[in-house]
């Protein structure tokens, strides 16, 4: 696809000319339209339907050390418990109109824990996943199956799995919550139930039991067999992300295929039992970048979300520009053209998306204007 | 799933005593939250993931002779052509904020073209369907295949194929267009280009091209192997649809199965490369109740319209009641509650809904309170 | 793939020279494998892993008037019932050792069925089909659902169904019969069992009641959903085959798309709940060639049957020729180069094969020597 | 299905009583039908159609000790190279008439490599695996990638991948090959070609790079989306094969499931790009019981092999009874029930299997007469 196939704009509609007599009867033709909920299609189909992509979401970046200081504050003055069930701080995409979400389909919070503090357990169709930026000592219990928590893991709470936390460190811990909780409100597809106000289960294991049956490389317990709609996985643990993408590294250096640019590593967290995402709305992935590597400037139809995990980058989205340090979070709307680029001591980003919304309902589209 | 599970209703939260220094120290946090946008899950949860879906869309119904009367205004003051392109009259339900939107998914509009009117060619990458309650006259030119539109047709322009309209009789033709347009304005996923201004192809044949290739039962050329992502027959004449239903009436007054529920038929519109539905985001089927028979209660996810062909019914949707007669469109929202019963001379009824969209996702859920 | 990737042959193994000693060695040792069970590899690998297949099955061609006469003998000298089950007579591959195969999956066979006379009821787990080459008057019985046989019909009786036959006319009909017995023999995978000896249901219908539900175009009952291994069309009834092909050629005509090359028709018959094939392991299709018309020359894995519907036709398969008139069988052997000219008065043909088989299971190939 | 549905046995096929003129003419018809290569169903159908699988293949064991030391002497009388391509002893069912065929579908061998041979490069589309039994100090290059083969690795060589081995420890070594060739040369659908002589690598890596990137659970490089037809995975590097499974048998003992059956453990090898079998033909697996435990009692169609890798156990195969130590080999013919009890010190036991053909094919089926 040529950058001129995205260049024939809309013709602007233009009412004919008209007599005062032939506007009135219009206008008396529209009014009653309106009463009768009708609404011409002329009068409003370039911004109905425009040319490409044109999102209200715009591009934002949150500050981790502000996140992470305000997170601290609302742990001094709120309370967690029923009812307000989670000490979660939504970034409300500015363009979104004082909606909490990060993209039209997608929500992102900092939750907060500290110590000795329980979430209790609930349970709801939103597909969840968590990823730690730092700290460890919670534990969150995913329907019974008692998961630790710890830097650079990601976790899963697949839709209607009842899940709970409870942090037995000395510290406080702050993570980031990623849910498709803008995509259940506005498709209204979202059911809520409550679970127990202590945990089902507060042991406090090294590996969680869906790790230990499914984490295995290229293995799958004959038990189970067939597909299931979210990962099996529990955790992803930071030792086998950060593996993979040194060896893609290492491979490239010797001169073999692997990464997906040069210098620029990236895995994605798949279910093992489809080898697709995992879960049905949300893609997750890891991306390392070497110092001063870039990544190809693409538009994609979806919402991106990046999150600093290590070092430093600048992020390109649409006409903008991001500094982005340690836990610094950036989005990128709709087909907004984007790339990233390293800092002086590279990048590890944690990235999450609603491509599989898109993917699945056959509107995926992409187009990089430089070539692949 | 039983009814009780959807009891457990959300406990409101309730922000604990504050002194007054306490609320200001509250206060303040939030002013700060707000400017940084973040947004606290503890103060929105309930609105945000509720129970159980509570869409913002309401059920409406749309008189025929009012849309009818009013198009034919439309006619006779407003020309189509490039800039507006259809003369298509949205319906928009009242609970979603003037938005032409008849559900958060879907577009229903009523287009009219007068004799000798021309709409000119374009494409976008929103799903269509037309369904021509009565008339015809009018060809859809669907990537140059002249498609003929009669009283009964079901007729497809999937997603970026070009697609205008003409008609050759001497009467006036309007038919119900549904789209995806609300999805892809609200996903961000929508492209839209120009085409002619006059229509590629201006013949008139009996059928159009696809429905010669692809609309032979159980058959498909062996030189399109493989599957596509709509279905190839532009055109699911009203012959074959009333014939199919038919024959499950007389097989189950023949004593056996075919029909969904006593009395009720109902056909699925599909791709014939792969037995699923027309399009990626929209089912179409056709129901037909005898005399006196209703359908089954059910409350699903997803929203559904219908519209009579014939006959007369009434719709019960979550606590209110339709009554409906030839051409009237009424629309179920997410989850509420539906049954439709016929009237004394039976009815048939064209139906679409979004359902595609959530079985893809694995949120489709459906639940009959009185089983089924 | 070039025609030289399939032009190095296997390098013959020599065994290396032998002092007698040696060679007394080397002969004890062969005959301890032997006794235990072993072969060594070096000695058969030419055979067993050639360079490209090498089919023990041959090219043949039955002639339908030798096939009828001797069917209509057995049919005065051989009652029909339980126990011979079928008054079957299977073609027998003249490279297969005396087994009835047509190919090393296939069995083909010539089923003559008496006025008044009655197969009865059995089921087994091959699949099966029945393709009539003349006459009518019987019905199948497939599962309780009574299917008529006419002249053109292609019918399905899929693995597990019970079914059986009877012939309600005053003359004898005859018919070919496609099964997957060589391959369930050979794989061990078939179970048979016997059902009732008079007919489960002995009424004459014109369609049968899988045809009123699911030979509707692009449209699959409601009731119904869901995808099915086998296709739920018990008939497809030579009418729509007929039209379907006429249209391509229409289509040919007029310079649109649809053949599969210049005056070659064709037709697949499919499962409508999937798109695919009408059974797990057999494609059906029918060819109609106009006059002087040819098929692209082509090698496959797999074996394909043809039989002469209408016409004559002139088959190349390998080095061989073969002249086919009215009823006339042929085989191609998997990755013999085959194609088919029309006769004079063009032909058409009936065509079962395995390519599913090995498209499932990623064995596929084609390879066409002069470009497609 | 209960254990009477395979007890309808065929009725044996009596011809009627016929005069002796009556029998000549039956002679005389059944001699011409043989001329022209016809062979009628009703003298046949019960061996052809068995009420249940009736596999020529019989169970048999294999002695590993013997296996060995046979390998060991024809290393001393039978160099490895172009020609024979492999010092593989072939394992031939003595129920198959001579062919060196495990089962209908499968090959199993023994191949030995002496100190500093190479086996040359070739390439087939037969799917190949290696299970090694015991040493180390082979690598296996495949499509140039150098992949160690160590005791208890799992490796694969997909279809029409180059590959060659060679042995640069000081120790012979001996495994399994297990490969599709019997199925591939009855269904001809075997394509060969030679390699180098020399390796294309001759690195001695302590990972294979497709270990290196594809063999992190749960993770997959963004670089190669998609699916593959077989897993990327060369490797199935032991260490995680026996976490696996003891991984299940510590959660068995904490009272969680993940063992197949009380005292069995039992993982799958997958292709992590599907989560289905590795290869489209073959099906392997590590089993593990505890001492004292046994595998549930089954019939299944299609063919097993088993081969003890550490303990000992007994194997019931319908009406049979095994002895295994270490190294044996063991097959299961279709249909035939079977279970194995774990030696006093438990049992490890890798397997293989066609069921994945049958599986794809609609043609599995299982029965556990004393229920699961």
């Amino acid at each position: 696809m040529s950058e001129s196939d995205y260049s024939k704009k809309h013709v602007e509609y233009v009412a004919p000319e008209a007599t005062p007599e032939e506007q009135a009867e219009l206008d008396a033709m529209y009014k009653q339209m309106d009463s009768i909920h009708l609404k011409p299609l002329w009068r409003q189909i370039g911004g109905l339907m425009p040319n490409e992509p044109e999102p209200a979401a715009v591009a934002h970046k949150w500050d981790w050390e502000e996140l992470y200081k305000i997170a601290q504050r609302s742990g001094e003055l709120v309370p967690v418990g029923r009812g307000g069930e989670r000490r979660a701080l939504g970034l409300a995409n500015p363009g979104l109109g004082g909606n909490t979400y990060i993209s039209p389909t997608m929500w992102a919070a900092i939750q907060y824990l500290a110590p000795g503090e329980n979430a209790p357990e609930h349970r709801h169709s939103q597909n969840a996943f968590r990823f730690v930026i730092e700290g460890e000592g919670v534990w969150t219990v995913v329907n019974g199956d008692a998961v630790p928590m710890k830097r650079g893991d990601f976790l899963l709470t697949p839709g209607w799995n009842f899940h709970g936390h409870h942090n037995i460190a000395t510290e406080p811990m702050a993570w980031l919550d990623g849910l498709d909780i803008p995509f259940a409100h506005q498709m209204d597809t979202g059911f809520f139930e409550y679970g127990t106000e202590k945990l089902t289960d507060e042991s406090t294991p090294e590996y969680s039991r869906g790790e230990r049956l499914w984490a295995n490389p290229g293995l799958r317990p004959v038990a189970f067999p067939g597909k299931t709609t979210a990962s099996p996985i529990g955790r992803y643990a930071w030792e086998h992300t950060d593996k993979a993408l040194n060896e893609q590294l290492a491979l490239e250096d010797a001169g073999f295929p692997g990464v997906v640019s040069p210098g620029h590593a990236a895995v994605r967290f798949t279910n093992p039992t489809t080898g697709g995402d995992v879960m049905s709305t949300i893609r997750a992935e890891f991306h390392r970048l070497r110092p001063g590597a870039a990544t190809t400037p693409v538009h994609e139809v979806g919402n991106r979300v990046f999150q600093v995990f290590e070092g430093s980058a600048t992020a390109h989205v649409g006409e903008e520009t991001f500094e982005l340090n340690h836990g610094d979070i950036v989005n990128v709307p709709s087909w907004k053209k984007w790339h990233i680029e390293a800092g002086d001591d590279g990048v590890d980003l944690f990235n999450f998306s609603d491509h599989p919304i898109f993917e699945k309902l056959d509107l995926a589209r992409t187009y990089t204007p430089e070539g692949i």
